[in-house]
C-alpha cells in the first residue's frame, strides 16, 4: 500500500491523524525557515509542510512534477490560514518521511493552464499535457458522460450490444478503412462507417431496443469537427416506433443529461421543429444555430419590376434573391469587403447592401433602387436606424448557402452570444432524391429510410418532392444527431432503389444479409445516433474535437505520440498478401 | 405509437385495459371454436384469444414469425388456467384487432431451443438465431454484464478511458492486424493487441485510476476459446499500488459480479495461491482447474535404482518420473490406449500404469516395480483398492504437460463436476526470462514488468531463476486475467532488456513513446486485464466463445452473414497505395 489517502479527501476530520499520501509536486516554496509543498494527484491537491525548527528531516532534492510519497501528520491550519477554495483547505500536513519515487529530465513544457508551446508538441508528449487540469477535466468528463449515458439507456431497456469492429467493405457512403485478411488472401475487412446494418438486423433479431456507444470509422480527410480515424455515436435502434416515439427517447436523454452533467448550460431553444426546406429558407443551413435571429428573408419577388438590373435579371432567371438584417450595424468599407470575401467563398458573385443611419439610406445599392423597395425591405426585414440589410441574388443553393454562411461568419466576429445557450432544432422531412451533377436521380440520403406516407408517395412525378422519414437534430450550428424511420418493407425498398435505376441484383450484393433479413419478418423499426465526441465537444466549450479525446491524432490524422501510422516489415507485408504501390515521386 | 405495452407486463392489475401489443407469433392453435395465438417479444410472451361466437374480427392468416399489432382487452384467466410460469400468465387478451405487420418466405430453421441445423447456418442467419431464448439470453447478460462492471469500476474512482483504435504496429507479441494508411502513402496503422502503452502513459499523465471494456484485435488462428479478430477485456492500470493492491481490486470484483449475476454459482476455491512453478508441478498447467484432485506426484527420486530401465534411465538423464491417481478406476485395455494417445498428442513417447484391485497390482508396468517401489507409490499418491496410478517419464516440460493435459481430458471424459462450481487460482512469481529455442535468454511474458524484489534479484547468476511481478487468474482451468507491476525505472528497464541482448536504440525505436515517458516522472503502477467474453463464457457455460458474441466470426475468421472479408474495388487498393500479391496456384 503507497499510500493511505488521496491528494484529495482530508479534512477537519483527519486532524491527528497518520497518513500517507503520493503525487506529484506542482508547486514548492522554501522560505528557508519553512518549506511548503503542494502536492497534487488527480483528485486534488494537499499542502505539506516542513519547519526544520521542529523536524530531523532532511529534504531530498525535490522540483515540479517530481514523483513523492509523503508520511505525516494531518494538523488543523489556523484560522486565518483556512482556503476555503481548496477541498483540503482546512488542513496541512507536517512530513514525517519524504521519499522521491522518481525524478528525471527537464520537461518539454510546464504543466500550467496555458502552456508555451505548439499544439503538436502538446500531443507528442500528450502524457504530460495530461497532467493539466483543463485536459483531465474533459478525459474526467468523457467518462461520466459514458457512464452517465450508458446507464440511462440500460434503464430504459435497452441492450448494449458490441458490433463487430471487423464487417465488410461499403463503399456506398464514406470511404472505407480496410484490413488485408492473412487466413483468407486477397480479400479486406472494412471497419465499420457505423454500425447500421448490424442494428436492423438486431432489429431483425428481435432485440426491441439496441444501444451503444459504438466506434465509427471514416477514412475522410480531417476537419476541425471532425476526428481522424475513429469517432463515438450513441447509436440507438428501436422496434415498433415512429418519429415521435424516438424522438421522446432523444428529448428524455437530452433534457437528463445536461442538468446532471453541465448544470451552467441552459437550453434556450428546446427542439424547436424545422421542415429541411424551411431551415435552407430562413436560415441558410440544415444545421441552424437558433441563439440568434438574422433569419433569411425571402425578397425574389419583390424585385420583380426592379430598376436595378441585376436583381430583374436574377428574378428573369428564376433565380433568387435573400436579404438578411444586420441589425445596430453600418459597415466600414473594409468591413464590407471583408463580408463580400466570405460570400465568394461560397460562390456567390457578389454582396449587396444597404444601410440606414441619420442620414438616410446608403450602402452599394443604395442609388438603384426605388423608395417602394426601400419601403418594402425595411417592412420584410424590420430594419431600422443604424442597420444594415444584405442581399446575395443567385442560384437558390448558392443564395442560402452564402447568406447562411455568412450568418455564422457574423456571428463569431460581431456577436455576443452566450456559450453556454443550447439551442436545439429538430430538422424533418428531408428530400428522399437529390439530381447528381450529371442530372441523374440519386437518393440524397440514407437509401435505407422509409418514404414519407408511403408507397402512394413514390409516384409523385417530381421525384425531388418525395419526402424520407430522416431528420437530424442540430445544436447552436453543429449537426449532432442523425435518424430515421426505416423501409423495412423489401418491395418497397425495391421500388426505392428503381426510381434511382438500381435493381435488385445490386441490393442483393451489395446488401445481402439486410435483404435477405427483410424477408423474414422484420418488425417497423426505426433509428438516431448521437455524435458523441460533438456533444461532449459543445458541453465542454471546445472548437476543436481533437481536445475531447485523451489521445487525439493529429490534423494528418497521425498519433505523434506513438508515431502512427508507421512504416511497416516486409514479412507483415508478405503475410497479409499484399504490397505497396507508391505514387511516384514527381 | 405501435403497442402501449411489452408482451411481459400485463398482469392481473390490467384486467379490464384495453391494451396493443407488438410481436412474432410463436404458436399459434386454432382451436375451431377458439384460436390462442402466443405473441412474443423480447421480454416474453402474452396469450391473446380469439372466440369466434364473441366477436365479428375477421382473422387474417398467421403462422409462426408472423409480425403482428394486436389490440384487444385485457381478462383475467380462469383459476384453472393461471400459468405461474408465465410472467402473465394471469391474463389473456380477447382481441379486437389483429394486423399483420409483415410476414414472409419460409425460415431456413426453426426458432426453437435446439435447432436443427449447422452452426454456420445458424450464423449466415443470426438474426434469426438471435430470436432463440439462449442466445437473446447470451446478449441480455452480456449487457446486463457490461454495465455492471462498468458501474462498479467507475463507483471505484476508476475513469473509463477509451484509447486509440488506430495505432502503431508492434510486432513485438502476437501479429498485428493492419490498415493501410491514405492519406500517408506506404504507411500503416496497427489495431492494438491491447491498450498497454496508452494504459500506462496515462498513468504517466496522472489519470491514477484507469478501465476500459477495451477491443483489442489479434491476428491468431482460431481457437475454441479465442474469438477470431476481436475480443474484449477489461482492462485497468492503477497508479501507487502493489500486487495486493491490484488483487484486492480483483476480487472484490469477482466476489461482487458473480452473487449478483450469476447467483446459483458458486466460488468452491477462492483465489487460492500458488506460484508458477508449484502450479505447474502440481497441475502441470499454469492455469489449474481446482475443482478435482488428481495432483500430480513428483517420483523422480523414488526410481533412482529402480530394476525397471526406462525409470532408471529417466532419473540418470535428470529428466523427470511424475505420478496421477486416477480414483475408483480401473482402465480397460481401449481406454489405457486412448488415455496413451492423449498423451503422444502432447510430446510424451508413452503412458505406464498400475492398477489396485482385489486380486494385487496389475497394469502396464506392474511386473516391473518391486514391492518397495509400490508400497512408495502407495504412500505418496494415497492410492487404494480400485485406483488406477498413472505415470509419464520424460523432459519436465514434456511430462508435466502431458500429465496437466491428461487430467483435463479425464475430467470431460470420466468425472462428474458441478458445472456451477468456480475456482479461482492466483498464479504468480512467473520466470522472467527463458531460454528460447536457439539457447539464447529471452523475455517470458512482458518485459515491461518488474522485476521481483528489484535491481539486485538482476544479478542473479541463474536468470531462469528471475522472477517478474507478473501474475495470473485462472478460473476452471481457463486463463481469465492476466497482470503485473510495471518496470516504471528507465534504468532498470534498460538493465533488463541489456540481459536479452537488446540496447537502449532498440527501445527507443520500438516503445520510444514510453521509454520517453518514463523519463518523465512516472509514478509506480501496475495492471490487469480479464477476459471479458472468456468469464462471460464461463459464467453463461457456454464452452465456445463465439456463442457469447451478437455476431460472431466462424472458425475461418469470417463473418459469414455480411460475407466479410471479401474482395474490394481495384480503386480503394489504388488509394491505399498497395495491391495484392497473391500466392500462386499450386
Amino acid at each position: 500500500m503507497y499510500r493511505t489517502h488521496t491528494c484529495w479527501e482530508l479534512t477537519a476530520k483527519n486532524v491527528w491523524n497518520q497518513v500517507t499520501l503520493c503525487g506529484w509536486v506542482n508547486k514548492i516554496r522554501n522560505l528557508g525557515w519553512m518549506t511548503f509543498i503542494d502536492l497534487r494527484d488527480r483528485y486534488g491537491i494537499t499542502q505539506i509542510t516542513h519547519d526544520p525548527a521542529q523536524s530531523s528531516l532532511e529534504l531530498p532534492e525535490m522540483k515540479s512534477e517530481y514523483v513523492l510519497q509523503i508520511t505525516g501528520k494531518v494538523i488543523a491550519r489556523p484560522d486565518t490560514m483556512i482556503n476555503k477554495d481548496m477541498a483540503t483547505g482546512e488542513i496541512e500536513i507536517i512530513a514525517s518521511d519524504i521519499k522521491v519515487l522518481t525524478k528525471a529530465k527537464l520537461l518539454p513544457f510546464s504543466i500550467v493552464d496555458e502552456p508555451n508551446t505548439s499544439e503538436e508538441n502538446r500531443f507528442k508528449y500528450r502524457y504530460l499535457d495530461l497532467r493539466r487540469r483543463k485536459v483531465l477535466d474533459n478525459v474526467t468528463f468523457r467518462s461520466k458522460m459514458l457512464t452517465f449515458t450508458r446507464n440511462r439507456f440500460s434503464e430504459k431497456w435497452f441492450i448494449d450490444v458490441q458490433t463487430p469492429i471487423f464487417t465488410v467493405s461499403s463503399p456506398e457512403w464514406a470511404r472505407d478503412y480496410l484490413i488485408p485478411s492473412r487466413i483468407n488472401p486477397g480479400q479486406f475487412y472494412a471497419l465499420p462507417q457505423a454500425p447500421q446494418q448490424y442494428k436492423q438486423l438486431l432489429m431483425v433479431g428481435g432485440i426491441d431496443k439496441y444501444f451503444q456507444i459504438a466506434p465509427c470509422f471514416r477514412d475522410e480527410d480531417p476537419r476541425a469537427d471532425r476526428h481522424s480515424c475513429e469517432f463515438y455515436q450513441i447509436d440507438c435502434e428501436m422496434s415498433f416506433v415512429n418519429q415521435e416515439d424516438v424522438y421522446a427517447v432523444v428529448e428524455w436523454y437530452l433534457n437528463t443529461l445536461i442538468p446532471t452533467l453541465s448544470p451552467h448550460k441552459k437550453i434556450t431553444v428546446a427542439f424547436k421543429r424545422l421542415k429541411h426546406r424551411e431551415a435552407v429558407d430562413q436560415y441558410g443551413s440544415d444545421k441552424p444555430d437558433l441563439r440568434f435571429g438574422m433569419e433569411l428573408v425571402e425578397m425574389t419577388q419583390d424585385f420583380i419590376n426592379s430598376w436595378f438590373s441585376v436583381f430583374k435579371d436574377t428574378v428573369a432567371n428564376a433565380w433568387s434573391i435573400k436579404a438578411m438584417k444586420f441589425e445596430n450595424k453600418i459597415l466600414s468599407r473594409k468591413e464590407a469587403d471583408e463580408l463580400t470575401e466570405e460570400v465568394k467563398k461560397n460562390k456567390a458573385k457578389w454582396l449587396a447592401y444597404i444601410s440606414f443611419d441619420a442620414e438616410g439610406v446608403k450602402g452599394s445599392i443604395a442609388k438603384f433602387l426605388s423608395p417602394e423597395e426601400i419601403e418594402t425591405i425595411k417592412t420584410k426585414t424590420g430594419a431600422k436606424e443604424w442597420d444594415t440589410v444584405l442581399f446575395v441574388a443567385d442560384s437558390y443553393d448558392v443564395v442560402t448557402t452564402a447568406l447562411g454562411r455568412l450568418r455564422i461568419f457574423i456571428r463569431d466576429k460581431y456577436l455576443t452570444i452566450d456559450k453556454d445557450d443550447l439551442s436545439f432544432c429538430r430538422i424533418e422531412d428531408f428530400p428522399m432524391f437529390e439530381m447528381d451533377d450529371e442530372g441523374k436521380l440519386d437518393f440524397c440520403h440514407n437509401p435505407f429510410s422509409i418514404v414519407k406516407w408511403g408507397r402512394e408517395a413514390l409516384k409523385n412525378p417530381n421525384k425531388l418532392e418525395i419526402y424520407s422519414e430522416q431528420y437530424d437534430l442540430s445544436c447552436n450550428g453543429y449537426e449532432i444527431l442523425s435518424g430515421s424511420i426505416r423501409n423495412h418493407d423489401p418491395e418497397l425498398l425495391l421500388e426505392a432503389f428503381k426510381l434511382v435505376g438500381r435493381g435488385e441484383e445490386e441490393i442483393k450484393q451489395k446488401f445481402w444479409a439486410m435483404y435477405e433479413a427483410f424477408q423474414f419478418w422484420p418488425p417497423p423499426h426505426g433509428w438516431f445516433a448521437i455524435g458523441f465526441d460533438r456533444l461532449l465537444m459543445i458541453l465542454k466549450d471546445e472548437e476543436n474535437i481533437r481536445e475531447v479525446y485523451a489521445f487525439p491524432k493529429s490534423w494528418r490524422a497521425q498519433d505523434v505520440m506513438m508515431w502512427a501510422p508507421s512504416n511497416v516489415d516486409q514479412n507483415q507485408l508478405d503475410e497479409l498478401h499484399i504490397s505497396l504501390n507508391l505514387p511516384k515521386e514527381k
